[in-house]
């Protein structure tokens, strides 16, 4: 059995892991706070708790991420607002630390990779999981594997229809105002209504709003991707009562185009909260540690010698 | 050297196809009538060009239809409007008229299986082929694979952002009323103007709400699917003079937020036409063919014993 690191790298905490596999995982959290003082804690963990055992190390990030193995900045959190940890090589310093492989994705890749491991996702080759808080972002498996692409996906960024008459609320999208982000993510219902989403009552017409939203979205990746299943997760999502009012617009909203039982009949089992929880994450990043493990071709370069960054 | 069978079947015309790869493909038309006329003289075609020496053949159908292998009714045409082409068994047909293996999927699937082999996609993994006519259709590659998930992508049916009072024509697409197919198709600019879009002068502002259109449809699907290149055909296409407006409207609706340089400096590279124009769908039934050829696991049901309807 091989003992893998794995890293939920987010922009308010880092949540490690080390195991073998979901049941013996340890975990312990790190607050995102400068570079220095955050992977400091992060490597004395992993070397305590797993030391020469350690086989590779996942991380599935926070971003903008520079994904290209051919990039001289593969590895790196990119143009990120959060001071420090712009152009900052948080896989290479992992690896030069660690001195093992290390896989690297984004944090939605990683928890759809999770999920499809796991949880929602396991035997369906072709699914989207979506975490709707802070942010909107989407991972979306087709034939089995994530998608990369050019970049990487964006999918809370998508466009959608929004009537200003209806809901004047103009999005909050620093890059675009009202995409799905802008007019869905949880800090745009607590501008719109004045208070966080966990304190709207269930009859609160925000959450009728809401579901409008997420639906144009699956709708959207419906027609797009084709998935077997939608996974929703994040912390808006925690409030249960909104999954059959997206499973309604959705329905609505295809209006019986895609004549498929998974969508008219059998809809509760289509668009369905994640069953990891919020272990979707770190156990994603354990699906990247045991590829790259794997596949030693993916991994970010390798240790430079007589680096003592960390040692 | 195998000889392959390929058919593009459409609505209106099926474009028939023999030879070995796109050098030596010899090329037929027969109009979409009923099916047993049209089936009639397909099959005399391939008997005639081919005979014995056919190894497979392909086909890329206008649909909807049933791409599951473990259908009963996989190789169908299902719920057409097409008067005669209700549930009817195409592939199998096929198959059993001319005792060889056939590949099956949809018409715009196909097409972007030929870009993809010999024209605008060749050697990149990820990207999106899109057909602007009578309807909107896409299909796209992900990872080398085409999606099919579910069902098969219906990309033209996403909703995207219709404001009724700069654009009051309310769209046409029986289902969705105002989806990207019911407000940017080949009909949808003719309902809208009075005449056909080929009609229209380059200076129209027909042409300005059409490249909006298109690019809302285009950004949704590079932050959903981070394709490498979009490859936009099809009949309205052709106006070649909409292109850049296409591309214009894209990076500003992305507005800088896909931090790639395929995007923000090498656009014109981006958005391409196609590269094998008509052929792009006869084409990608020979890959269809190819593939069944290889794989014939992945072929419709063999051929029944004793069943002589086309001998």
């Amino acid at each position: 059995m091989s003992v893998f690191g794995c890293i939920e790298a987010g922009g308010t905490k880092f949540v490690c892991g080390v195991g073998t596999g979901p049941d013996d995982l340890q975990v312990e959290t790190f607050p995102t706070s400068s570079p220095d003082s955050t992977l400091a804690g992060v490597i004395q963990f992993f070397r305590e708790q797993a030391g020469s055992e350690l086989s590779a190390v996942g991380i599935g990030s926070f971003g903008p991420v520079d994904l290209r193995p051919e990039s001289p900045t593969f590895g790196y959190i990119t143009s990120t607002p959060k001071p420090g940890w712009q152009q900052y090589d948080l896989a290479g310093q992992i690896a030069r630390a660690l001195g093992v492989p290390v896989g690297f994705d984004t944090d939605v890749n990683a928890a759809a990779a999770g999920e499809a491991r796991w949880g929602a996702g396991r035997g369906i080759p072709n699914f989207v999981y979506l975490t709707v808080g802070t942010g909107i972002g989407g991972g979306a498996i087709v034939n089995g594997e994530v998608i990369h692409g050019l970049v990487h996906p964006e999918m809370g960024h998508i466009r959608i229809p929004h009537d200003p008459a209806a809901d004047p609320y103009p999005g909050r999208c620093p890059f675009h105002h009202d995409c799905l982000e802008g007019l869905a993510s949880g800090p745009a219902m607590e501008a719109r209504w004045g208070k966080p989403a966990q304190e709207l009552p269930d009859d609160h017409p925000g959450w009728k709003l809401e579901a409008r939203y997420l639906a144009l979205g699956l709708a959207t990746w419906v027609c797009t991707l084709s998935p077997e299943r939608v996974v929703l997760g994040g912390g808006v999502m925690q409030h249960l009562k909104v999954f059959p009012m997206v499973r309604r617009e959705l329905v609505d909203l295809l209006n019986g185009y895609i004549r498929a039982k998974a969508i008219l009949e059998d809809i509760d089992d289509y668009v369905v909260p994640p069953q990891l929880g919020k272990r979707a994450g770190v156990l994603g990043a354990m699906v990247l540690a045991e590829h790259v493990f794997r596949n030693p071709a993916v991994a970010v370069a390798a240790p430079l010698a007589g680096d003592d960054t960390w040692r």
